[in-house]
């Protein structure tokens, strides 16, 4: 395949201003996980795809499959797919640009009358965020079994349902979750393509309308650490009698910015955030030294390594600058979430269809990340965003989106599997 | 008088033990300012005073003078003093010490039938602590006219009644507040004299009974000092692209902790305490950079140049590291409070009545800086505590309060000014 057709654009535009009018509320975007929102969108996915004349699957836990049929429909198929809910009062672009991507995609292929080699399936995925439910990846977890049946018992954070019941009522059937029970099969999946919006400054900063990214950043997150010193009267204890919790934490929190510049220099990849941090409002007061701070030590990197190094490197700190300190900074238990490296042959392949190429790391999840996990192979490109995502301020170029869908689309005309 | 007199211990115990028995609530001591806690400690003392012989003054405010008739009546006296309310939950020393030291004192003299040259006076000074109505030295400044007479409206902590009713209720008077009137002149006044609990672990670390204290340190307090970031994906944003408030602040508080070193390096009197450190609990996040905190930055030092030129290199640091981390640190105005430098001969005096001279600044604010900035010459002497004060665990021996009160009576045995 090598003829010069452009994905459907005039449908993108068309895709996206329906998505606004269907569930915007107020200034921000709202697409519930499992609710009202979330499902405005998916029917309006499926009768897109429907009026392209795309297959319709939705699996039990009601992911939306939308498939251009390939010449042998035994072979496994790609999935192009991305999200379709949003977190409250969210943009319009987090997740649906992917959806809609594959779907101006897919219909540039239709139109040319096209028949691929194999199915070429657009995947609407259920309840990516985990602002309702509390847990993210709910839909590409679940179509694969890999949820723990417990998380149907988390209740919706604005009103208090659980995911049961919220799935139940939308005619949704939660027993796969519970018996771990697959809906989607790995083995028949040639490779799952994502696009989406850059959630940080970086192609904004760079001037580029559009990104191969080479992984999914892991997290390992000491989530509840502590130094306990003790309260005094700050004007009456001298430096060395001290047991200062605040300016121990500093010193820890100084020693770890030094360790950051370090890897970077080293060429390692990582970003490192104390996102919380507080002393205790019921026992701080401006004259006395603090007896116990709280903080979050978040580090997120592509490489196991070098969050294993740097996790180090944090316990040997907090044991040398607590004798210093004479405190007790306890880091607790990390949590983890491993990285998930893009396939490199499609990553090559995506960089080449770039005019001005540029690969850069994603420090947010996406569902990609459950699909390389699983040895499928994965890739992802971003497209630049102003103003973050997450908010009601999400802006994306028609433009900036066009440059990413024709590197799918290219990809999909002559891929490299 | 060169007789040795000792100081009268079994008055002292007496009265500790009387203080105890009918202030303590619980674990603890309340005492409360303008209440029935410091009244019934007001009570105890005049009884004692009246009992050794006396002489009762009690001024429109409440504060009580006990005085030992001297031989020349016109002459200015020598007053020792010091608080009798506490915090709530206080121990039964911070402040009892130096009247209890006082009446033992002059119960030695009066024992002895010594007259002395001029009068010798305890005051029990009403309402020092700021835990009761927020405003600290309420009986000595307000013996001298000093006090705003916004004041009087400053409602009581636990009842939410005002100074002005409590007073009233209690039987004294707050005209003399509202019109700035002085209840006593400094010029008659020779000399002032305070024993007091150490505050801070010192004379406990450095196996010392006793201490001359050299001043009280000065405050200056940025009390509201903030520093904005912007909110952001912990994962997503690199280090380059952040306005991490974090980040920043522990940047800075790291600065200012290299800056103490260095005053203290050359000698320099300072303790540098950020006792207060927040981030906003309604918008951090564990997967979020922080786009604000809150920090209190307060510094002490006997030398107002010492805090001048620290206050002069945070702002600066400020803006340096604002510029540097992309983020507004502002430290807004200081609060300030002025140190108060014991009188250089009553030190000296002092220092040689000790078996081993030790002498340190008080980082707790005293009665005494109220005399000593209206230039009347002021001497403080500490007592070793244990656990701190302000809290039900201090503890004094009655030895090391002997000590203390043995320097006072032989400093008056032979005053030198």
């Amino acid at each position: 395949m090598s003829v010069a057709i452009q994905p459907d654009l005039a449908l993108a535009a068309s895709l996206f201003e329906g998505l606004s009018q269907k569930t915007r509320r107020g200034r921000g975007i709202v697409r519930d996980s499992y609710g009202a929102g979330e499902q405005a969108a998916h029917d309006l996915a499926r009768s897109t795809a429907t009026a392209i004349g795309l297959e319709i699957e939705i699996d039990a836990i009601g992911n939306l499959l939308m498939t251009l049929r390939g010449r042998d429909r035994g072979a496994p198929r790609i999935i192009i797919g991305s999200h379709l809910d949003s977190v409250p009062q969210g943009g319009n672009y987090d997740g649906a640009a992917g959806v809609v991507a594959g779907l101006c995609v897919l219909s540039a292929l239709r139109g040319a009358q096209l028949v691929p080699r194999w199915d070429l399936s657009v995947m609407a995925i259920r309840a990516e965020e985990s602002a309702w439910f509390d847990v993210p990846y709910l839909g590409s977890a679940g179509a694969f079994g890999l949820l723990d049946p417990g998380c149907l018992a988390t209740p919706r954070s604005d009103n208090g349902r659980s995911l049961e019941a919220t799935m139940r009522e939308q005619g949704f059937d939660p027993e796969p979750i519970r018996e771990r029970r697959r809906l989607l099969d790995p083995s028949r999946i040639r490779a799952y393509l994502e696009l989406h919006i850059e959630q940080g400054p970086t192609l904004v900063a760079e001037g580029l309308p559009a990104a191969v990214v080479s992984g999914i950043r892991g997290c390992k997150r000491f989530r509840n650490a502590r130094c306990l010193g003790e309260y005094a009267h700050s004007g009456a204890v001298d430096r060395r009698y001290r047991h200062d919790s605040v300016a121990a934490t500093v010193a820890f929190l100084h020693h770890m910015e030094t360790t950051w510049l370090r890897q970077e220099e080293s060429g390692a990849d990582l970003v490192l955030t104390a996102g919380e941090l507080y002393t205790d409002p019921a026992l701080h007061g401006p004259s006395k030294i603090a007896g116990e701070t709280h903080f979050v030590l978040d580090l997120r990197s592509l490489s196991d390594a070098t969050m294993d190094a740097v996790a180090t490197e944090a316990r040997a700190a907090a044991a040398r600058i607590s004798a210093a300190y004479r405190v007790d900074i306890d880091l607790g238990p990390t949590s983890d979430s491993p990285p998930a490296v893009m396939d490199s042959r499609l990553r090559a392949r995506l960089m080449s269809l770039l005019e001005r190429p540029f690969e850069m790391a994603s420090g947010a999840g996406h569902d990609a990340a459950v699909f390389a996990k699983l040895g499928i192979p994965s890739g992802m490109i971003f497209v630049r965003n102003q103003n973050g995502s997450h908010n009601a301020d999400e802006a994306m170029s028609l433009d900036d989106f066009a440059v990413g869908a024709r590197a799918l689309l290219a990809l999909l005309m002559d891929f490299p599997l």
